[in-house]
């Protein structure tokens, strides 16, 4: 027997690997990027951004053609353009500074919280799209610039809650390593290459598996452990000496990306059930030479929304959501004409006021707010078009308080 | 004579049709979408987002395979899916509340901010991406629903600074025209549609060319002029005793988009030099229902970045660009310790704080704040370093204020 076809039923899915944000949801990310951009601002940094559609050359450029081709999003528009769903934001910053070099007034300190996509073909789950804070310190190279951009990131985790206890601070510098390497292996650029790739995956593979793959690989064990080196000695003497404790020499941090060129850190969660790298960032200051200009020394860091959050969960560290409404005006009877002015007033006082416009019976309307996580109601009904006196109850605790209109926006906003 | 090729050199030019927002831009783009997010806010609306990548089924199904293959960016995706860059958000949205619709609580108050692609192949200059303030009411059909929508449309107006004589709202109801019409050419589709399109075209061709036009296709003048109908007058009968003057009807508002059912509404600018459309909305009943279930009612409207932007700009109504820094902390000898720690302590107040870290003289550290639009300075040299005790300049008067550590904060929020 032939199988009926479906009718035809448009899904209500999102597009594979990228996420739909209900209020809800919404409530988490506004937390999370309203914390970024808090952090940022504090340190005196200044918000940019740029469109998610960047030329494909940007990105050819440094991470090769294979790179583009299967692991990000790129099409060719009707006018033949290549164009790419830009897949980081560093590219992209360095074109803006490239751009603009001479009218801008170093030292720049800039952020941006952009959407960034990648290809996953392989793992089930993985997400194609997530946003990132970036934040770039650009035309300093000295310790003073890498302590600043340490210290921001350690601060953006004091702020979502973190204890220092929670999460420590691995510092490394990809100059003190080369300089190490170069002496086991001398010029031999593929031995040196193998070397990072396989202490890029030191935490993950652990020490012991490290050192045997070591021997398979280069015939013994390397050490890099008295290598820290006087630059980031002194990074770490200092960042202790203003009270980030928890920073300390990384030896396996190399950070994936290439265009890194000094100072690299990597910010780790402590728990050892979850012990994993959370976002990271370093040193890189011959970016913006590919655009034909001078060079321009840069450092920075990048935390993603899905890692942060994650991390926030697993501490128990994500506030409680709650409706950006703050109070709700159910209705009896024909008060629309009142209930409606009552709420333009209190809105001309920055308050934010949802009015009950359903034909629907008072319980269920406070029901209603409540589902909502709205936290205070008031009821208008005849009585109160005349008095203009208002019971504002309080859903979570029951309280209620009677108030003129007047003073319900000071009573709201304690 | 062979030409020479140009050395290789990397682009700074953003792609075609897309703007990058330096910190300057940036700053006035954060004041329009706060206003949006406050005025939305304000009304008890919660604010949701989805991704940018959205199946291109979504939009073949309204809009046809046409519209999608030459107005939109789709392109296949290495999993031969069809994935189209969102040219509007009420797809995205009626397919997020098909696709929770039993777990909703209606009515549901939600807007977003979305940045959205449009392929624009012929006019020079035009935009291929903006962002779009959406605001939507679902789940009720009633005046009250469509008051509420105007009303915030206006109040986000006001938000801005425009008063009611600076645009007007032109109010028509679908239902109503398309009754008029059925009396004049029967159940002849072709000719309604040809009408609705040369009335979406009136305002800009003026009333004695559309006269031409109308005769020229219809052999005569068809008058809608006393075809307000009772809904329409109510709604602006309503509208005025709220306070909302400069609403009225207009016959010529049908809306470009096919799934409007009601009520719609377009918001025009006053200034005879530039009368045009700045934004609009409508009632669309039915959109819902292509996923399968049942139809949610739905009234909201849209307003893009682009055309606000330049609206306030004519009427001299965008705010003064300033820095989001408030005080710089200019430093002279080894005081990076102390400036350091003053800005955090700054910091913790919820100040937002750049420090120094320049090998620079006085006097062009204090021009770079100026440069940056910082409107205050602090000079910390070894004195301040013991006594603790600042100078606070504001650059703008030049006047000075000598002021504690912990008096700062208080005095930089008046």
């Amino acid at each position: 027997m032939a199988k009926e076809p479906n009718k035809f039923k448009l899904s209500t899915e999102p597009y594979k690997g990228v996420r739909d944000f209900y209020p809800s949801d919404m409530a988490v990310q506004n937390y999370i990027f309203g914390t970024m951009r808090k952090t940022a601002e504090s340190f005196g940094y200044s918000e940019y951004e740029a469109s998610v559609l960047e030329p494909a050359e940007l990105y050819r450029a440094k991470s090769g053609d294979e790179i583009v081709n299967e692991q990000t999003y790129t099409f060719t528009d009707r006018g033949e353009r290549e164009v790419t769903l830009r897949p980081e934001m560093t590219p992209t910053v360095a074109r803006m500074v490239a751009g603009k070099q001479r009218e801008l007034s170093f030292p720049l300190r800039w952020f941006s919280i952009p959407n960034l996509f990648r290809y996953e073909r392989q793992q089930r789950g993985r997400l194609r799209e997530h946003w990132q804070l970036n934040a770039d310190l650009f035309g300093i190279n000295s310790l003073e610039a890498d302590v600043e951009i340490i210290s921001m990131a350690s601060t953006l985790m004091a702020n979502f809650g973190a204890k220092q206890s929670d999460f420590e601070i691995l510092i490394n510098n990809r100059e003190n390593i080369k300089s190490i390497l170069a002496k086991e292996f001398g010029d031999d650029e593929e031995k040196t290459r193998q070397y990072l790739t396989l202490l890029d995956k030191k935490k993950k593979m652990g020490e012991e598996v490290f050192k045997e793959e070591e021997i398979k690989l280069f015939g013994k064990n390397i050490s890099l452990a008295k290598g820290a080196g006087e630059y980031t000695e002194k990074i770490i003497e200092t960042l202790h000496k203003i009270g980030i404790k928890n920073a300390r020499y990384g030896e396996e941090i190399i950070r994936g990306f290439d265009y890194y060129t000094g100072m690299v850190f990597e910010v780790y969660d402590t728990n050892p059930e979850n012990n994993r790298s959370l976002f990271g960032g370093g040193r890189y200051d011959n970016l913006t030479a590919i655009f034909g200009g001078e060079s321009v020394p840069a450092v920075g860091f990048g935390m993603g929304d899905v890692t942060i959050h994650d991390f926030l969960e697993t501490h128990k560290l994500l506030p409680i959501p709650k409706s950006s409404t703050q109070i709700y005006i159910c209705t009896i009877g024909d008060v629309g004409e009142y209930a409606n002015e009552l709420a333009n007033t209190l809105r001309k006082e920055n308050m934010n006021v949802g009015v009950n416009i359903m034909d629907k019976k008072i319980g269920d309307q406070i029901k209603y707010a409540d589902k909502l996580k709205i936290p205070f109601i008031t009821v208008v009904g005849e009585e109160e078009t005349k008095t203009k006196i208002l019971k504002i109850k309080n859903l979570a605790s029951g309280e209620e308080k009677t108030l003129k209109e007047s003073e319900i926006a000071e009573f709201l906003n304690k």
